[in-house]
This record gives structure tokens, sequence and C-alpha cells, in this order.
């Protein structure tokens, strides 16, 4: 018996990063991490990531496999003033729309700006696809766009996050998503027998292990994620029985 | 006149991350930014990245999406000896292939592990899809596996590093992507109309637009990415004379 029904509606969602600066290796993304534990609390579940370059067919392609794919659609960069920033443009086009000089967009734009600097280069960051709703920009200025379950966002992590707190509210999620953490120093195909037998039992709670090289020597984090904060504590203090039976010493991690 | 003729190959790549690990935000990736930075030296580009859930179907999809559409895939993650382990099994069936126990890794295990210690969950690590050739583990001796273009690797980043320089030699590319960039405390949308014109003037040039946030201010960091040293040394030069034209001051930051 379970207080989480198997028809239960499970949420998730899907990251677009479209960049050349990290699939270069020159920028290192930092809005993955952001959105998966954003959305844990919020009940959705991150179930793919993709990372694609500056390329029109490349995005294209990847925002239809995945907008059908997932309840959300985020994507990350591309929305500036500059030759390659062309998600906007993309994402219309993945709907079967175009962009528009979209008013609202302009006013902000323009409260924004100096008189003068407003340039055709900057007001491209006004050009939104016809049927898409703003997501406001509070860091600096140039708006975002939902269009369908697609929410298009800047990449500089501070605007997506800021970005993202607006749009926040807005998400329709399932129970937060929690994790439980036990770590030792034995080795995972000690475990391993064990922790399935464990995983088998808890078929709502997903158990991962992880192992680990740190100074000072290596370990495993046997980490626990579910809804059910009483299922997750059974099965962190099973993993701790289970290390204890095999000579070890668990080490609770703390929870999240 | 270019150096480079247009139908000279570029090689490509695609890494796919596995992990729930990764998409539930406990473990940032650190083998993108590694294998990016190698591949351009390699003169092969990472052209998309993927991560996907420790799930059968959604693996299995991925790695045949991805295979045909690079020259090479890497994949990271999954092959350890514990329940959540599948990568083997979801790329032999990627491939119309099945596990076997191979007798190679198999005598790797015995040699690495104390007497009496292999057990069953360790020697799953031996279970290589039939057709595929091991890759060497000098860091924990378990294998990964080449099979087709698919390069299976650990997800735990000194493993993953140790495995890719053993297989690095084997991998044909073009020539090194190389990096220059060159910074600026002006807006993106006072460069934009300028850096788009240099880019038109040199399309084997990959120019990008990276605004920042950092102590003491905000800023832009232009990156011109390509093979050629000599064109990419103009480029830097155009862009910095842009820069001053516009009343800023160009900052030179180093070459890769």
């Amino acid at each position: 018996m379970n207080d989480t029904p198997a028809t239960e509606k499970i949420y998730t969602a899907c990251l677009l990063i479209i960049g050349n600066e990290i699939l270069s290796g020159r920028t290192v993304d930092a809005n993955l991490p952001f959105l998966a534990k954003r959305l844990n609390e919020i009940g959705v579940r991150l179930k793919e990531v993709r990372v694609v370059a500056d390329s029109e067919p490349a995005i294209v392609k990847a925002v239809n496999e995945v907008r059908v794919a997932c309840d959300y659609v985020f994507t990350t960069g591309g929305i500036g003033p500059t030759h390659d920033d062309i998600t906007s443009g993309c994402v219309a086009k993945a709907f079967g729309t175009v962009l528009e000089r979209n008013a609202e967009a302009v006013r902000r734009l323009e409260r924004h700006y100096p008189p003068g600097s407003l340039n055709e280069a900057r007001l491209r960051m006004a050009e939104i696809p016809v049927g898409a709703t703003l997501i406001d920009n509070p860091v600096s200025t140039a708006p975002g766009f939902k269009l369908g379950n697609v929410h298009v966002m800047a990449g500089v992590p501070r605007i997506m996050q800021a970005m993202f707190e607006g749009i926040a509210p807005s998400l329709v999620g399932g129970k937060p998503v929690m994790m439980r953490s036990v770590s030792c120093t034995l080795g995972e195909g000690v475990l391993a027998k064990g922790l399935g037998e464990i995983q088998a039992r808890y078929p709502h709670v997903d158990i991962g292990s992880y192992p680990y090289y740190r100074v000072g020597g290596f370990g495993v984090s046997l980490v626990a994620r579910g809804t059910d904060p009483k299922e997750l504590e059974t099965v962190a203090q099973e993993i701790a029985a289970l290390i204890k039976t095999l000579g070890g010493t668990p080490v609770f991690d703390g929870t999240t």
C-alpha cells in the first residue's frame, strides 16, 4: 500500500541549452543544476537535457522533439541582440508561426535604454513569435517568452534565474521530489546485491549509487529520491543497516 | 580564398550523459567541458550533448538517434555494478546485439580484486556487447567499450578522463579548433551590427558574443573559433578595432 497511486501524474520537463559556447567548452553551464533543483521543489521531473548548437535546423528539430515528449520545455540562450542569437526565430518556426515586433516588449526596451540607444540590434530582442506571452526580465529588461509549453529564457544564469522565478508560480507540478543520501567507504560491488533488493522493495523510490574519489580516499553515495518523506527515511535506514551488515559505517549526508 | 576548402570534412561528436544524478541536480557534470576541450584539440566538433535518465527506452532511443547523426558518440555513466547501471545492455540493444561475459574483461577483474571478492555484481562489469572492443580503465580496472562509433565510458570524471586518453590516439579528426577571445564593457547591442558584419566576412570563423555579470560590473566576451590561427588573429584584431571605434577598450583574453 502506498500513498502515491500508480496513476498519479508525473510532470516532466526538458531543458534545451542553446549555445556554441557550451559545446566548445568555453562556458560551463550553470542553468541545469539550478533548474533541476527548482523543478524538484515544484514536483516536476527533469527528464532530459539537450545542448544544441546555434544552428536553425538543430534548434527547430530539438524543440519539436522535446515539446511533445515533456509537459514543460525550458530553453536557455540565444535571445540577445547579436547575430548568433537565433532562438526566437527557431522557436517560431518550430511552431509554424513567425516573429512580430511585440509592442509591449518595445515599450519595455524604450523605458530601459537611454534615448537614442535603442538601435535595430536591440529592437531584435522585441521580435517575439506571434501568439507568445512575454516572460519578465527584471535584470536587463529584454523579455523571454512562452509559446505553448515552451519557455524561452536567457542564458546568463542571473537573468535565467530571475525569469524562472517569475514563471515558477504558473507551473503545475506534483508532489515535491526529495532526496536522502547515505555514504560509506565500501565498494559499490559489495553493496550492489543488497541495494538492488532494497530498490526492488520500494519501486516508488529511485535509488542511485554514485562512487566518488576524493582527497583521503574513495567511497560511494547512495541516494534515494522520491515524494514520500517517510518512505525515503525508511529506505535510508535500510541502506544504513545494509552498510553496517557489510562491515561499513553509514554517514547520513543530509536531506534536500 | 581560404586554406580550408569548403569540402573539407568536419568531424562531429555527440556526448550522451547517462544518469539520474545529473537530471536531479545532485551531481554537476564535469565530463562535458573536458570532452569539449579535448575534442577541439583533436579537430572534432562536439555537435550535441544529451543528458538522459537511467531508463532503457530513453537510452536506446538516444543512442540510435545520435550515432547516425555524428561521427563519434561518447557515453558517460551507468557501467558500474549496481542495479542502476544499465548502459551496456542498452547500447547492445540499440545495436541489435546482446551482452556476453567478456573473457578478457573477466581476466582483468580477476587480477584487480582480492581472491573471493569478485562477486556476481562485479562480474556484471564484464558483461560487454558481442562485437565490442574494450576500452582500458587504468584507474579502477572495469573496462568501457567501443561498439561501432559509440564509445562507452565511466561517469566518474577521473576514470572517464583516463579512458578517453586511452582512446584519443585512435580518433581521426580534422584541424584543431582554436579560440581567440576579446572582451570589453560595451553593451552587446552597441556591438551587434559591426560584429555581424565581421561574421559575414569570415564564414569559416564562428563568432560568439557572450555577456557576463561579474563583481565590478557587466561586459561581453567576443569569441572567435576556427581552425586557421592567422584568420583568428585577423578577426580578433577587427573585433578590437570595432570596440575602439565604438569608444570601448578591448581586452585580449588569451588563446586556447
